[in-house]
C-alpha cells in the first residue's frame, strides 16, 4: 500500500502518517519525490483499514499495489483450478461445459421434456431453479423443496448433473442434498454468511457476479469460500448493469478474458440473462466460447411461451440445437472441444 | 401492459398473442395504430411474467403502463407513513431524524464516547455496526453479539436509540432483540428470505439502497416486507455504482425527491458513505436536508485514525457539530427541524 | 407515443392534454384503462418534443412506441447495405473485413513498417491516427496534415486503403482528400455540424459509439449522416464506460447483435480500445466475429514499447499474426470469411 | 508515476523498464518491496504514454501519483479563481449566480417574456439557445444568427446578462460576438478544436461536465482552455450517465464538493437537465446551493406547454419565484448571498 501525501504536507503530517501505521504493527517507508513524498506500507496483510488512513491530515491518496485477494489470484497458484464432476468430465480443461434448462422447474412434465431435449442436443448439466429470487414479491417464487425431487427424477431419467441455485443456509442444506453444482445467484454475491457455508461444503460452487460487482468483487467473494476450506469455485459472468435499456444487461465478455488472467479459477458465461433477448443467446454463446469461456448456463424451454420466467430468454429447442453445433466448432478452432457424457471413462 | 407489435407482423402473430394472453387469464385488448398494432393486456395483477410475452413472434415490445409495486406506492397510500419511534419522535413527519456514530461496534470505550458526543451535538439515534458485511473475508467483521451488548449498554448510559444491521436470519433475530431500528445493509437489498422474515416483525426497518438498485428495484424490495405485513420501512439512499472512482458511491441526492413522489415512505440519506471522504460528508448532508430527507445517518468516531473500519468517512466530532448546527438552519429553510428527545412529551 | 395519465388525473387534465395535442396538429386518441386512461398521439412525425407533454399536468409518464429514428432502421430498409471499398470488398456482406495499424501515424518509417506488417498478416484497410483527440493538451496530439501524407504515402507502396479520422469541418475536408474510409471518434459521435458536412460527402463513414452512448444514440446519430445524403456508415463498437476499472472500457459484443436485429448497417468492432489491454485484444477480436462482427479496428506496431500513443493496447506482430489466423477459421465457422485483397476482380 | 511490477518479474524485465524510461529521457527509481518491485518514474510533465510502459514485459499495472491537469488544479493555485461579469458580480466569490430561461430562444415574444420573468424572480443573467445540439435530426435546432439577435435585444430590455452556447469554430465566433458568458454544452466537453478556440477568447466559458465524463476528465478540458489562454473557465455539473432511468440524468451534487477540493475554478449547477422533472428542480436546486454550488442554471419558460425544447423540465414563473426565495435563504445558512444587478456599485 502507497500512501501519496499531498504537495503541501507538512513533515509532522508525514511523520504522523509513519507513527500511526507503526502503531497498526506495520513498517512505514518514506519516499520523498520532487514534487511530493510518497510513504510505502510494508507488510500489508490484509487487514489494514486504508479509508482510515486516507483520511489522515496531509494524506492526498491511497494506492493499493498488492490485490485484495489471495488464494484466488494466479500469483498465488499459477495452474489453472481443475473441478471434476461427478460424470467424469472436468471444469476448467480443455472440455467446454454446457449447462442449459428452464429458468424455473416448473412441473415434471416440463423438467423432463427440458432434460430430454438439452441432453440430445448435447449437454451434460441441466439447470432450474427451485429456489427463485425475484425482484417482486407477487412473481412466481419456484416449487421449493418440490423443485429439488423434480431436478433429481429428471437427472435419474438422464444421467444429466444437476445446477441450481440456494438462497438462504436453509435452502443450501437442502441444495446441496440434491445438486452436483450449487449455484449462488448474482444477488447473493456479497451474501457472507451464504459464501461462508459454500466454503464448509465440498461440491462444487457456481458463484454469479453480481450486477454492480467489479471483477475484483466477484474475486473477492470467491476468496470467501476458499478461505473457509472449499477451492471448487467456478465463476459466472452472466451480465452487468450499465446505461443502456436495449439489452437486460451488459454482456461483459471481456470478464472471461480478464479472469483468465487474474486468477486460476474457472468461469463460465450465462448468455441468457447476459441479454433477456432469445435472439440473441446464439451470437453470444458463440462470442464467449471464442474468448475462452470454460462452460456455458443457457436457458432453454421446451415451450417457452408457456414459460413462468424468463420466457422471452430462453431459446425453443431447435435454436439450441443449432447454436450446440456451432459452439462446438467454434471450441475446435481454438483447441477446446465440447464436454460430453463418458469422456472420460 | 402494452404489447408493441412489430411493424411487419402478421394478423396471425397478433391473434397468437391475443390468445396467449387469454389463455393466461387476463384480457387482451387489440389496437391497430398508423404503423403498427398495439395490444393492451387488462387487469395485470404483477403475476404475469412479461418476458415470455416479449419473445412471442411478433412482438417488438413490452411497455409497463403500471408500476410493479402497489403497497410502497403513492397510488395506494397517498399520506405519507409517519414511523413513530420509542422516544416520541417521529420518522417521515416534519422532524428531520439524526441518526450517528461509528461504523463499527469496537469496544466498550469507544461505542460510549462516540454516543455522548453524538448526543451532545443533537442526535438521537446512535448507529454502529455489530454484524459487518465486507467485501474482504480478511477484514474486520464486527464484534457480533458482545457488539449488541455494548450498544444496548450505550442506549442505558445516553437514552439514544440503537440502528444497526442484521445480515442474516440467526442475526436478525438476535438484532430485533436490542435494537429499536433494524437495518438491511445495501448487499442485503435483494436478500428476499431476510425481507420476508423483516416482514414479519413490527420493529422499524431501515431499508438501503443497493449500489446497483434503481429506485423501483429498492421500492419492490420495500414492498416484500410491506407484503409481509410490517409497513415501518424506511429507505435510506446511501450511493450507487458509477464509472467515476473519484468518490466511493454516487451519492443519489435527487432519488430523495423521486422516492417523495413516487412512494409514501420515508427516506433518509448517508452522506458517509454516499461519498467516502470526510470532507464532502457535512456539504452532502447539508444538500441531502435541503433536498428534503426525512434523516441522516452519518458516520462519527471519537477518534477516527483510530477507526477498525471506515476511518476516512468519520467524520472528526468537531465537524460533526458544525455540520449540526448548518443542518439545523437549512431545517428551518424548509419548514422541519431536528428532531430532539422528548419532542413529544 | 403513448401518455400514460396519474390514476387520479382528472377529466380536465386529460383532455387538457388532448386539446394541446390537437393543438400541435397531431391526432390524440383517449383510451381508458382499469386503473388509468392512456392517450395516444397518432401521426408522430419525430418532432414532438415529448419532454412538453411529459410536464403537462396529470401526465405519469410517456412512452414511445416508435423508434426515434427512421432511415437506419430495419423497418426502413429490409436488407443489409453493403458498402463498396475502392478494392472491391464490401463491408456488410459475407467478408469480414480486418482495419489495422498502430493508433497514430508517427513516422515514414513507422507507418510503412506497420503497413507492411498489417499486409501480410492479410488486412486489407490500414488504420492510424493523423489528427488525435487526447484527454490532455499536453499528450502528443497527431503529426496532422503531415500524417496523411504518409498514409498516402503507405497505401501507394502496399495497395492497402485507408482509415483515418477527422475531428472537425477543416479537418474533415482534409481528411476526405486522402481516406478511403473517414472515421468520428467516439468523443465526436454526437459533433451535429461534423456529422452533418459527413452527410454530405459519398466516401464511407466509419461512426463511432460514444463512451456514454445508447444504442440509441448511435443509430440516431448515423440517422443525421443518412438524412443529410450519405448512406455509407458502417457503425463501430468500441467499448463503454463502466464502473469497473479493471478494462479501459467495456466492450459491448452484444451491441453487433443488437445493431444486427435494429438496423440494416454494417457493424464492425474494435477490440484494443474495447479492452485497452494488448493481451485481451486477439480474445475478443475472436469474440467479436463470432458473434457476428462486419469487420474488425485493431491497433498493431512495429514496435509497442516505442508507440507516442496507446502502445500498451497495440498488438506486437505476432499476436496479430496468430489472432488472424484464429478469427478466419471462426469466420467460416459461421459462414463468413476474411476479405482479401483482389477479392472481387 | 509508479510502475509495479508482477511478483515474478524478472531482473531483465525490472531493467528492461527502467532502460525504456531512461531512453525517453526520464528518471526511473526501483523501489524493491517484499512481493514485488515498484519502479518510480520521476520527472514526468504529462508527456508520458502511460499505456505504453503498462505494456511492457513484467508490468502488472501503472499507478498515477500526480494528478494529469495542472493550471487547474488547487496545487497550482491556492485562491480561487474569481470570474468577473460585466455587471459587476463575480463568479467564484461569496455571491451564488442565478442563470435562468428557457431552453431554447423561440420568438421575440417567447424570449422577452421569459427575461422579465426571471429577471422579477431575481435572475441576473438570461439563458437560451440560439444552437441547439439534438440527438435526433427531426428535433428543433434552433434559430442559430436570429436567435442571438433575439438574446441580444431581451438584453437591452432587461439588463441581463447573456449564456447560450456554440457548438462549432464558426457558430463560437458569432456567439462571442453576443454572449456575455459562451456555453460549451455537455456533448462538446471533448471537442478539443472548440476548447482551444475558446482558449484564445477572453470572455468566461462555462463548461458542461459531458454525460459520461470523470470529473479528472472535465477538469482535463479545462485545461484545455487555460492552457490556451483562457482562465476565466465556470465549470457545471448537469448530471451523468447512469444505470436508473427514472431521472433524465444521474444529478452528481456531490461533484461540486470534489471540484471545490480539486480546483480553484467556480462550479455552478443544472438541476433542469440534471434530473429531467420540473417537479425535482427546486429540490435539487436547494441541495446543490446547500452543497456550495457557485451558481444556478436553470430552465424557466413563460408557458412550458408550449415550448419546442425540454418543456417537461421548465419551471413554471412561479415555481421559479419560490425557488428564488429558498435558494437565498439556504445561501444565507452558508454564508453566501444571491448575486443581484449593482451589487457592486
Amino acid at each position: 500500500m502507497l500512501i501519496v501525501m499531498k504537495q503541501d504536507a507538512t513533515p509532522e503530517e508525514i511523520s504522523g502518517v509513519v507513527s500511526i501505521i507503526a502503531a497498526m504493527g506495520y513498517e512505514a517507508r518514506p519516499m520523498p519525490g520532487r514534487q511530493r513524498t510518497t510513504v510505502g506500507l510494508v507488510g500489508n496483510d490484509g487487514r489494514v483499514d486504508s479509508s482510515t488512513i486516507a483520511g489522515l491530515s496531509g494524506v492526498a491518496e491511497i494506492i493499493h499495489v498488492s490485490k485484495p485477494y489471495k488464494q484466488v489470484s494466479r500469483e498465488w497458484q499459477l495452474e489453472p483450478t481443475r473441478i471434476p464432476l461427478p460424470d467424469g468430465t472436468v471444469v476448467g480443461d480443455r472440455e467446454v461445459v454446457v449447462m442449459a434448462g428452464p429458468c424455473s422447474v416448473e412441473s415434471e412434465e416440463q423438467i423432463l421434456a427440458a432434460a430430454r431435449l438439452v441432453k440430445a442436443a448435447g449437454a451434460t448439466v441441466l439447470r432450474g431453479g427451485a429456489f427463485k429470487p425475484r425482484s417482486s414479491p407477487y412473481s412466481f417464487q419456484g416449487l421449493g423443496r418440490r423443485g429439488l425431487e423434480l431436478l433429481d427424477l429428471a437427472r435419474q431419467e438422464t444421467g444429466l448433473l444437476i445446477v441450481t441455485e440456494a438462497m438462504d443456509l436453509d435452502g443450501l442444506e437442502l441444495v446441496a442434498e440434491t445438486a452436483d453444482i450449487i449455484q449462488v445467484g448474482a444477488r447473493s454475491m456479497q451474501n457472507y454468511p451464504l459464501l461462508k457455508e459454500c466454503g464448509r461444503l465440498r461440491k462444487p460452487i457456481l458463484l454469479k457476479r453480481g450486477l454492480a460487482a467489479t471483477i475484483t468483487e466477484l474475486l473477492l467473494s470467491a476468496e470467501y469460500i476458499l478461505a473457509a476450506g472449499n477451492p471448487n469455485v467456478i465463476l459466472c459472468e452472466r451480465g452487468i448493469r450499465s446505461f443502456d435499456p436495449t439489452t437486460r444487461n451488459l454482456f461483459d465478455i471481456a470478464a472471461i478474458a480478464v479472469v483468465h488472467g487474474l486468477s486460476h479459477l474457472p468461469i463460465v458465461a450465462d448468455p441468457s440473462h447476459g441479454t433477456g433477448h432469445r435472439d440473441m443467446v446464439p451470437a453470444m454463446a458463440r462470442a464467449a466460447v471464442a474468448a475462452g469461456a470454460d462452460g456455458l448456463l443457457v436457458e432453454v424451454h421446451p415451450n417457452p411461451e408457456r414459460a413462468l420466467s424468463d420466457g422471452g430468454q430462453s431459446l425453443y429447442p431447435e435454436q439450441f440445437d443449432k447454436m450446440m453445433r456451432e459452439v462446438a466448432a467454434i471450441a475446435e478452432v481454438i483447441g477446446r472441444s465440447l464436454a460430453t457424457v463418458g469422456t472420460v471413462v
